[in-house]
């Protein structure tokens, strides 16, 4: 018999989380709640595409993806790795969460290939190609919080940029090796939204079949298609649970759960 | 009698190294060939200038360091943690160093108290109270290569600007409790001017008694008396050697030693 894992969470926060100052301190009030070993995944578009204004820089999206010219790549660097990172880890640590920034080219953690160009060229964006389990391992083993921004790296020089739910569902996907996986996906909304004008209800569970029938009939926003995809792939790969919600899901079963 | 110590590189790089890509692969080359534990810590004071001008905000220097307003320290946030810390990591990850990006707030590794307001308003500028050297030496036995920019956090929330030769001597004396530690301050010029208008000779040696005369005879330049005065502080506090120079001092005995 196969010994029993630990439990691992894995938390994505959205850049409406970050933008706002309350909503941030609620997250990692309940984040820090969380007694075991914890990994924090976030992102930063907003941000990006206001430093982008300041400068001048023209932001272009395919999809709801960032195309990610040179220039776009530096941005998204300096706010997710820079700003957005040092600010959430000492904030972290200002409440005792010994939190520990990273891209995916610390250590060599994320190894990334720079996307095809087909019909769009996307610029510097990464798909994720290796995640280096054993390194994370011996960071939780420091008792070390991880908390990545959504930069990787080609392992050639070369960094690249990454979507923060996918990063999410890799990183749990990978542990799931070592670790009994909960991968959280924390928004403004309270789950996924039954209805997108309006916040009032939410499916409180969502399966594949489910997923087929509310793409097809448009209930689902380009939001938050990615993040059902990225979670599918997650529990069919072994990962244990996947909830999306507001910060509530962390300590309780609310929000929406993704069942296969 | 106490076991030997095992040696430590401690490297600073300035900005005039990382804004040039053949001064900084030679850099990387040298410093690839250091088999021993390393650190490295870097500046970027010149690329934070040059963003800030591009955003319209004023950068006010006193006597060579930085006034760091809100959004000045925000830009060094992006520029030292953000976009120099990860060009520098994916850049050695290339040439096998397995780097880790670091701030101060980082695993609370360098924790600073923002500068007291006397005659000079410094703004959010930190001066260092503790390194965590418990925490760095576990780093370090995972045979990781920390890569220290210029933030520390006050672990109440408060991100701050912290000179990096400051950061540099203050690791390199904390680290001295477990390592032998080696600090080497590399930038452009071979080692110590004799004369600041010709860099064609430079001093071998500087000792305390010198300092204090070359100081007075007007012969050292505002930007090397700080790097100096951190290397006697260094040397009083039991680290073992001091050099400054170019990146031919990392793996040769060139360049200027600093003496008590």
């Amino acid at each position: 018999m196969e010994p029993t894992k630990k439990p691992l969470h894995i938390i994505k926060i959205g850049g409406d989380i970050l933008d706002n100052k309350d909503r941030l301190n609620a997250f990692i009030e309940e984040f820090s709640l969380l007694k075991e070993a914890k990994i924090l995944v976030h992102g930063g578009g907003k941000m990006a595409s206001e430093l982008s204004t300041k400068l001048g820089l023209e932001v272009e999206m395919h999809e709801g993806r960032r195309i990610t010219s040179k220039e776009q790549l530096e941005v998204v660097c300096m706010v997710y790795a820079g700003l957005a990172n040092k600010k959430l880890i000492s904030s972290m640590q200002a409440k005792s969460i010994d939190a520990l920034g990273l891209s995916g080219a610390d250590l060599n953690l994320i190894k990334a290939e720079k996307r095809a160009v087909k019909k769009i060229d996307h610029g510097f964006a990464g798909d994720i190609v290796q995640v280096n389990s054993d390194r994370i391992k011996e960071l939780l083993a420091l008792s070390a919080c991880p908390v990545f921004c959504a930069i990787t790296h080609d392992q050639k020089g070369q960094l690249l940029n990454t979507n923060a739910d996918t990063i999410a569902s890799s990183l749990a996907v990978a542990m799931s090796t070592y670790f009994e996986v909960s991968l959280k996906f924390v928004f403004t909304h309270e789950g996924v939204l039954k209805d997108i004008h309006s916040s009032n209800a939410i499916f409180e569970e969502i399966n594949s079949t489910d997923f087929v029938q509310l793409k097809k009939d448009g209930v689902l926003t380009q939001g938050i298609i990615p993040k059902l995809t990225n979670a599918f792939d997650a529990l069919e790969k072994k990962v244990q649970e996947v909830r999306i919600g507001s910060s509530a899901i962390i300590n309780h079963d609310k929000g929406t759960k993704v069942c296969l």
